[in-house]
């Protein structure tokens, strides 16, 4: 493994991006010169993931891949050096003619995809020989923040526009199965490292912890509902929140947050 | 307890040096020429750890802290170009004269020393303005490998023979105390940095786990019984093992080892 770049760690030290950087650095992909690799991020968002990827690896052929246009606009805007097209995870394979990908890159993505019992042998099985794969998602199902999004959605007026909220997130699997799935014989992997990391991320207050949500977890749920309906559902999350995350000494919050790390590299 | 044992420790390097990497590539010393920093690592055994400091501030003065005589003679011959001097955390400053150090740095040390709530605030106060303190440890006592080493020890046959083997490691506080003790806003810090990482090591089998933890521990729960009933409470543990860690799908045992991280800056 590549030692840590500390200058280019620090760049990106802010909460979204520092996973991103953590999953890149175990990512054993030495040796080979960078210019002749091909790299997909997979579920690119913005772009910010793939930047890190275009900085380590100069020179690489790098292609990401998102559902959502306006995400890939903004991609585009920030690398015109990369290649964005629309696709789909469940999907995703590389275009006829077009080389078998050397990194398999996916940063909190494959949590808005199901079935990762089927995916994650699929994206393995894609990959050129000595090729990588590697994945970081939210493990945060059980933490009070999601606990309490589901229990307020039980409320007698929000339950029935709710539909399935609760489910627009895949279940994650207990990292073992993870393991599993990369490690059996028949996958021909020749290394497998899996683990997770629990952030705890110093939060300004209840509200600033909504505000994060908002722009995730929460999504589904308050989308769910008549506008006239969302603020009720925020203010009554908000007062779960602020008893679920006491004030600390310097009177900040401390936002747990598990992810969720897999890095598979196939045998050469 | 008896002294440590360099080359057991060290059969287990890359799993063991990975978090003390992970630690340092979270401290935020940047911009100042490396030369002029006074670094200590505070337990530094037989100098693995060192050997990262050393690497990445090219020049600095490293200073070595361990009370193990045989760890420091192993230390000092891979490291010539540092000092090391015996010392116990607990009670360890620099000396009069010696310059208040930009960065301490404890990995996997300060759980064999009780006191953390005296001990933290103390490491604090003893760096120079803008120095960091950096700290890594086992926050294991709860996972099965470590139940059961308690369980055994209370079997009739040993229980007699324990005395304090379940207490020589003290106990790790809850995360959100250590913030509370870096963050209080008397400690003048900038930035408190807290996280758990949970590895997951592939282990090729229940013997391989009891062979890794005999080099930590287990080590005071053996060194207390007669020579003829070690390897009798070794064989009861490692059936426990082998039934709690069961084979994955490559045939390993996944050994999950939850760690500790505090990194915090004080003002400069």
């Amino acid at each position: 493994m590549q030692d840590w770049n500390p200058a280019l760690y620090l760049r990106f030290a802010n909460e979204r991006t520092r996973p991103a950087a953590e999953l890149l650095a175990r990512v054993p992909l030495v040796g080979q010169p960078a210019r002749s690799l091909h790299v997909v991020d997979l579920g690119c968002g913005p772009g910010n993931s793939t930047e890190l990827l275009v900085e380590r690896f100069a020179g690489a052929q790098v292609l990401g891949i998102d559902n959502s246009e306006a995400m890939l606009e903004a991609a585009r805007r920030l690398l015109p050096q990369a290649r964005f097209t629309s696709g789909d995870i469940a999907t995703w394979a590389p275009e006829a003619g077009r080389c078998a990908p050397d990194l398999i890159y996916a940063n909190a993505s494959i949590q808005w995809v199901g079935g990762h019992e089927q995916l994650i042998p699929r994206l393995l099985s894609l990959l050129a020989p000595g090729g990588v794969l590697a994945i970081q998602m939210p493990d945060n199902h059980q933490e009070p923040s999601h606990r309490l999004m589901r229990e307020v959605a039980q409320l007698p007026q929000f339950v029935s526009h709710m539909g399935d909220a609760g489910k627009v997130r895949a279940d994650i699997l207990p990292i073992g199965a993870y393991y599993d799935l990369l490690a059996a014989p028949q996958r021909d992997a020749a290394s497998v490292d899996v683990w997770h990391t629990i952030y705890q991320h110093p939060m300004d207050s209840a509200a600033a912890i909504v505000q994060w949500l908002r722009g995730t977890g929460l999504k589904p749920f308050v989308e769910g509902l008549p506008a006239e309906l969302q603020a009720e559902f925020l203010a009554a999350y908000e007062r779960r929140v602020d008893a679920a995350y006491p004030a600390r000494a310097d009177g900040k919050r401390l936002l747990a947050f598990p992810r969720l790390f897999l890095v598979a590299q196939r045998k050469p």
